[in-house]
């Protein structure tokens, strides 16, 4: 019998290190450790004059790291008496994105120099910092002039929260972070960096999966957006380009191998191979199951919706997906990313911000359990964030309809939920609409695992079966996966990560189908959602679209 | 020095009687008396098989009558000392309506009968009753299709709540009740003839208020409609007429004099003057000081929006209005009678069935006042209990929109302060539309005396100063009024009912000026409210008034 094999993934997520060892052969998770960061508000940096801001600090991420993988070691090696940390094979590495970075001549983070000790700007730039909103409108504007091809992988528009509009605002407000730093990473670059010893800028292994959907980094046009886009953005813009990277390589590829010095405070084999990392949601679809034909939703407080799709086909540009890169996602794969802006969010701001008759998530589920589809009379709009696809418009905002004088909590809970599946059947409507046929829908993240009104919802109201990935961490999962593929069959792995996924990957027995009667009246109220859809959306020619954005200017112009 | 003279004004509200003293050359409160119903919740009686149902028995009203008086008299005699029954020179009355119940031969209600003890039917049927909804389409249908006319009168649309639609559904579902009625009257036309002792159908008189505005009376057509029109409703709807009444009166007519048995039963002399009757919302408006270009608002659960324009110059017939009747309101003037069909009720609806974050409406007043208008981003629709004025549709729901992740209850509760606002407004303008100036917005009625807030954003959004009525009964006061015009200068009280206002009646120091910042906001949301208005309420050719007719359709299915 061949030796068993387990791989290590390690899932940076917004407040903490996740960490998994799975066995490769099977996928079964031995053990697993979690470590919250420790700064700022739940591992997230603030600044109270600008509620844009989110910031993080990379010695959270490192001290996370290493206290998660010991706790997922420590579990793997109490509860399976084979296993030693000599049988991992490989790690794995998944992270949130964009989240840049800047680093110095050795690719050391600025945050670690005592001259930007207490510099935000210095630290690592969160996935979810707005402050460079005014840049993102910049590069959209002068790509939609100069480069409209850019915008077109990446949904039409750029965003706030990618990887130039952020460094192009810290050139803006704090030119001597800018000056100081050689090079920017992401956080998926800069931990197998770390890991492997290839920190300094020219060697360190740039990942496409962030590269291709927050850089706007696609081999159409030679990697990076040229020098003169990026000079008319700023000349000192043009001058970093060169001190950033040529090439960016799929999750496959080896990293590297774990240094001695990382060995031991890991307490891991020096020259484990470490996979080139990627983004969360991205690995996510890897550990739920994504392949062509499937579309993975990973629900959350957003959502992001997957699918992959054979590199020998062309696939249009379609409007309103937030991207479309080769390789992102399955090497030898288009990947395609779309999303729902908010979703967890929005039950979430119901049951916090108005705490309505004081109940939780769990009552009003439960009394949203037992309403029949249409009889509130309500129809919401999933946009209290915006919309991301097919919209791709943060400028919108949350509406609810068809309220009595005898409109219940729960009721306006369970119109929320009804919302969000709406928004979910535009999406896959949108990729099958331009070739991308959805065989089956996978979910996945935390919402999909506990909620079973909402999962039998969108069974109802998109008309398919609802599955359910096996693992309960398809991120860290996913990395895993990377890992086993990077590491290949001489050292116990796999040939590949399609390879992998079907080795370690799954999904459960308990499928939610569409009840019959349910979906006959949810089609009818779909029909309504899109007339509410493309009226305020500003699809139609309604004019009803101004009517938001009215209201927006003025609540800004207060 | 002429002897002090007072009135005793009677309101019969949905829940009790009030009862008012008041000085007639100064309209000051001698005294004043409440008895709540006894019967049914709060004085009305439910079905439990059927949630249009709202009754009442007439027994409640005398009892509650006689307490009340009680009261009023008692606590003027300890008020004031020189303060005796005899100085009441006049009663008035005012009441619900459409409040009608069957009677016999002789005018005595069949729910008096052994027979009928327990039948619903038999009752007065409340004005909140619906269960004639059927009824009332067909009453419109029929006159769309031949007496256009008699609708232009009462808004275009004959109501469930109104006299001939209950009278009918009583006919199809209570036959026998139907044939054992001699005859219907209103609650505003029983109360004064049973003091009277005119109760005797040939000789009760009747008002012309209820029988113009709910009962399709014009002297145009020679009074009720005639029995063509309701023979094709019903041949014994045609029969009914003859027992009915010829003639209506307005409210400044003496209805009779005080027979002994009442004298005694309330503790007042022998033939005391008694005023015809009238609706509490026409007394109301006369008792806040209603005249040519005032408009008075009753501001309540829901509003009436009241004005009155001489008879010389011919009044349009203006689309949406709920009635034009002349003497309604004042004798010799046109009474023109708007509203929004919720207003008060929206905000306890928030309060009550969301009860957002465990807040009444002290705290989120409190709150609500200190945010800038057009900062939360929020716009609503007044509707979730319809709309009657001007669009007469009561199939429109409420609308919420703006919303995003971090909107609070506070910002939802003043976005729908400022809809009813707006919804005001739309009613002001429609009576600009056709010719009514409005000079000046007299407000009364419960939410006007409590509400700063709601009046700031009144006179924001409207643009006009908003006065308060002196009085916090105006509905009473303006009963005692028309007691005092009734009685006539002979008996110490006034020459006309216009007089008698002069005298009794008045506004509050404290006014409500618009803002001038808050105005410019204010008109720019305006414009979107109007937008969303004229869109679901079908009057754009959006077609987005089909969503919520549609949602409608799905939940009635259900």
């Amino acid at each position: 019998m061949a030796r068993k094999t387990y791989a290590l993934g390690l899932d940076f997520g917004t407040n903490s290190v996740r960490a998994l060892v799975a066995d490769v052969q099977t996928g079964r998770e031995a053990g697993t450790g979690i470590s919250e960061y420790k700064k700022g508000k739940q591992g997230i940096i603030l600044d109270s004059q600008n509620t844009h801001v989110a910031r993080q600090h990379p010695r959270d991420w490192i001290n996370s790291m290493q206290e998660a993988t010991k706790q997922a070691l420590g579990q793997a090696g109490r509860n399976i008496k084979t296993f030693f940390p000599e049988n991992i094979i490989g790690i794995g590495v998944d992270t949130t994105g964009s989240t840049p970075l800047p680093l110095d001549k050795k690719g050391k983070p600025l945050a670690e120099h005592p001259e930007f000790k207490n510099n935000l700007d210095a630290m690592a730039w969160l996935w979810k910092d707005h402050s460079a909103y005014a840049e993102a409108r910049e590069i959209t504007d002068l790509a939609q002039k100069i480069r409209p091809h850019y915008l077109d992988k990446c949904g039409g528009v750029y965003s706030s929260e990618w990887f130039f509009s952020k460094i192009l605002h810290c050139l803006r407000k704090s030119p001597q972070v800018f000056r100081a730093a050689h090079t920017w990473a992401e956080c998926s670059d800069y931990i197998p960096a770390v890991l492997t010893g290839r920190q300094a800028p020219e060697t360190m292994p740039r990942n496409i999966c962030a590269a291709g959907h927050k850089a706007m980094y696609n081999d159409m046009w030679g990697g990076l957006p040229d020098e003169k886009f990026l000079a008319r953005l700023d000349p000192r813009m043009a001058e970093l380009k060169a001190r950033l990277y040529q090439k960016a390589v799929p999750v496959n590829k080896l990293a590297g191998l774990l240094t001695g010095q990382w060995a031991k405070r890991l307490g891991l084999p020096e020259r484990t191979p470490v996979a080139v990392g990627a983004m969360d949601a991205h690995l996510g679809a890897v550990g739920a199951g994504i392949r062509p034909g499937t579309l993975v939703k990973i629900i959350g407080t957003s959502t992001c919706d997957m699918m992959v799709a054979g590199m020998r086909k062309e696939i249009p540009d379609i409007p309103g997906l937030c991207g479309i890169v080769p390789h992102s996602i399955l090497p030898g794969y288009h990947g395609l990313e779309a999303g729902q802006s908010a979703v967890g969010d929005i039950f979430n701001w119901f049951v916090s911000c108005l705490s309505p008759c004081g109940m939780g998530h769990t009552e009003l589920t439960r009394l949203a359990k037992k309403l029949k589809p249409g009889k509130s009379g309500l129809l919401a709009l999933d946009w209290n964030n915006g919309n991301r696809t097919v919209l791709a418009d943060h400028r919108l905002t949350g509406l609810i309809m068809g309220q009595t004088l005898h409109t219940r909590p729960e009721e306006i809970y369970r119109a929320l939920i009804e919302a969000t599946a709406f928004g979910a059947k535009i999406i896959i409507n949108r990729f099958e609409e331009y070739g991308m046929k959805v065989n089956q829908v996978i979910n996945c993240g935390g919402i999909s695992e506990k909620n079973d009104l909402l999962l039998q919802i969108y069974a109802d109201v998109i008309g398919r079966p609802m599955k359910i990935a096996s693992s309960s961490q398809t991120c860290a999962l996913g990395a895993c996966m990377a890992a086993a593929a990077a590491a290949g069959t001489k050292n116990g792995g796999h040939p590949s990560l399609v390879a992998a996924q079907k080795a370690m990957g799954g999904t459960r027995d308990k499928v939610f189908h569409p009840i019959p009667e349910n979906k006959k009246i949810y089609r009818r109220l779909f029909q309504l959602y899109r007339d509410l859809h493309d009226g305020f959306g500003g699809v139609g020619k309604t004019g009803f679209s101004k009517i938001m954005k009215e209201l927006l200017d003025i609540k800004e112009s207060i």
